[in-house]
């Protein structure tokens, strides 16, 4: 049991399953090592416009420089340029709630015309009746039954074909564009400089692999193979002659806590050079990343912008950022402030 | 428990951890089908040296000229061209017995100075005496007993280096190479030759996928990413202030029998269009395979050559080939004939 990190799992939401390279505008700042120097880049070919210059931005652009041009001492070899990104919170965003609980809960409404009893049965009747203050007391075992009854009993065939269609359908209740709109235009930017980079970039997150890969591929270039999540028990059937994957329900893997270096190491077999996350739940991934030799990016995205996404930190039930936070201080982590290191947060804004 | 495979565990023996794209010899030969026609290459040019011309290799690179040519009914895009190869049997040999099993043993040998107790305690006595007649008799449990006292108890890092170390001095007993050069010289090319057409090659493997993933990139070009296997349970752990995954004893995945379709979606996300295996191991993995639309390919190596390598299928323990054989020959799945259609086994050969 020890593997499937049993820690992270007690006393946690079960819907806690749910960076940066830039360019200096026009001036060649000398890295604090003094052995390599940022070359000067014209403002028009920022591959980061979504980032003002600021220190996060530098620091993201002096590590990527430091780890990828030929002669530098920090230079890494492009078979270790390993990225690793949280999803919930950290490429998208997560509020009202994280999206795959707001698609489970879509999945019982739909559901509900087949299942009468659900009107009057716990948690059921709280998702049905749609009222905050019921739908804010339900518990991690409500969560966990509410899971294994959307998430499983079909084959991961039919299961993308229904989170396919709720993406294609559904719409953010705030933003009203669906919700693969809500990512972070500045976060798009960044996967795609690592990878002209020579980065591999890959998702880690507590959210689950089946629910993301349906669009990782499409939404952030990330192919199904380089997405590492939670998942449920799933099992090899002959199915009408079909050789089918069915799920099960029941956890197989949280990938969250203490459980992402854990899945890191097992999909990747790697450790990576940068991570980059947004609360407690990403704390060990960039623990695990701050460990190996040479140069190291451990980034956390901050929200702290209200006005344009949300701003939730410490004391929030959902996305906690408290003691990552408060080592990132102490160890010198970027972390990167929506409200003041982003210009842009959507790209669907003008 | 499900996900798990439990029916792959029980009855077997746990030692169970443990193609093809040609170019015709200077003739244009039209393709079944007839909408395509295979290009003729000069055998110069050939990428399959050591296979001979026959009907495996001609089905070989029928299908990989079908499924990658433009314009082809058959195309399939670079994003699903996913093809998986086991390991043990398939891509270097399985005798005298799985190449892991003889690490374990050299380690029970090596700390074994430790434990004096050992002499008279089954089954670390059957190791040490080094008996073929009490080592034949080791039972499952005896195996599973063996793979936890030797692999875990140490970090992934540490286990690595005992693995790398082990590769670097170990010498096969009848070869008298190392283990790495115990290699298909045919199945490498097709390895090569299949990335050179936009395939990604995974390693599918009842195996550890630790231990594989040492030796796969030099040995295979895959890189640990790309390697599927069986693992054991591992936690995240801040060790000394270092933070390291720590190995632990127990089974986590067996990714065999039915395992392997499950560790491919786990891992890969996407259906194969091109399996390859050499026993009842990997039967249900072809299946799977077999499953999609489209073009697909399923091949078995056939171990049939007594002189230059081992002949085994039906009766034996080790890499039994009995099940799958008789499903290879109902569905016109390709057989590969070690002895007739490869010109050279291993590197090693003039």
């Amino acid at each position: 049991m020890r593997g499937r990190s049993p820690k992270s799992v007690v006393g946690t939401s079960v819907l806690t399953w749910v960076s940066l390279v830039v360019v200096l505008g026009g001036c060649a700042a000398p890295v604090d090592d003094a052995s390599i120097t940022i070359p000067a880049i014209d403002s028009i070919n920022d591959p980061l416009p979504s980032w003002n210059e600021g220190p996060a931005k530098q620091a993201l652009v002096e590590f990527l420089l430091r780890v990828t041009l030929t002669g530098s001492p920090d230079f890494v070899p492009e078979s270790e340029r390993i990225a690793v990104f949280d999803n919930d919170g950290t490429l998208w965003s997560e509020q009202p709630l994280y999206f795959q609980g707001l698609f489970a809960f879509d999945r019982i409404r739909m559901m509900a015309p087949a299942h009468p009893e659900w009107r009057e049965e716990h948690p059921y009747s709280a998702v049905l009746s749609n009222d905050p203050e019921q739908l804010s007391a339900l518990k991690e075992e409500d969560f966990l039954e509410i899971l294994a009854v959307t998430h499983s009993g079909m084959t991961v065939q039919e299961f993308r074909q229904l989170v396919r269609g709720w993406l294609a359908s559904a719409r953010h209740p705030r933003f009203d564009v669906p919700y693969t709109d809500v990512v972070y235009q500045p976060m798009l930017e960044l996967l795609g400089y690592l990878r002209e980079r020579g980065f591999q970039t890959f998702i880690v997150s507590g959210g689950g692999i089946e629910f993301m890969r349906v669009f990782s591929e499409d939404v952030y270039g990330i192919p199904a193979d380089q997405v590492v999540g939670s998942s449920g028990e799933t099992e090899f059937e002959i199915r009408d002659g079909e050789p089918v994957i069915v799920r099960h329900p029941g956890m197989h893997f949280l990938n969250d806590k203490a459980g992402k270096p854990v899945g890191i190491n097992r999909f990747i077999g790697k450790r990576p050079i940068l991570a980059f996350g947004n609360s407690d739940g990403d704390q060990q991934m960039l623990q695990y990343a701050a460990g190996g030799d040479g140069a190291r990016f451990m980034g956390l995205v901050h929200h702290d912008d209200a006005e344009r996404e949300w701003a939730y930190d410490r004391e929030s039930h959902l996305g906690r950022l408290d003691m990552a936070l408060d080592e990132a201080k102490e160890r010198g982590w970027t972390v990167v402030s929506m409200k003041s290191d982003w210009n842009r947060i959507y790209p669907f804004e003008d």
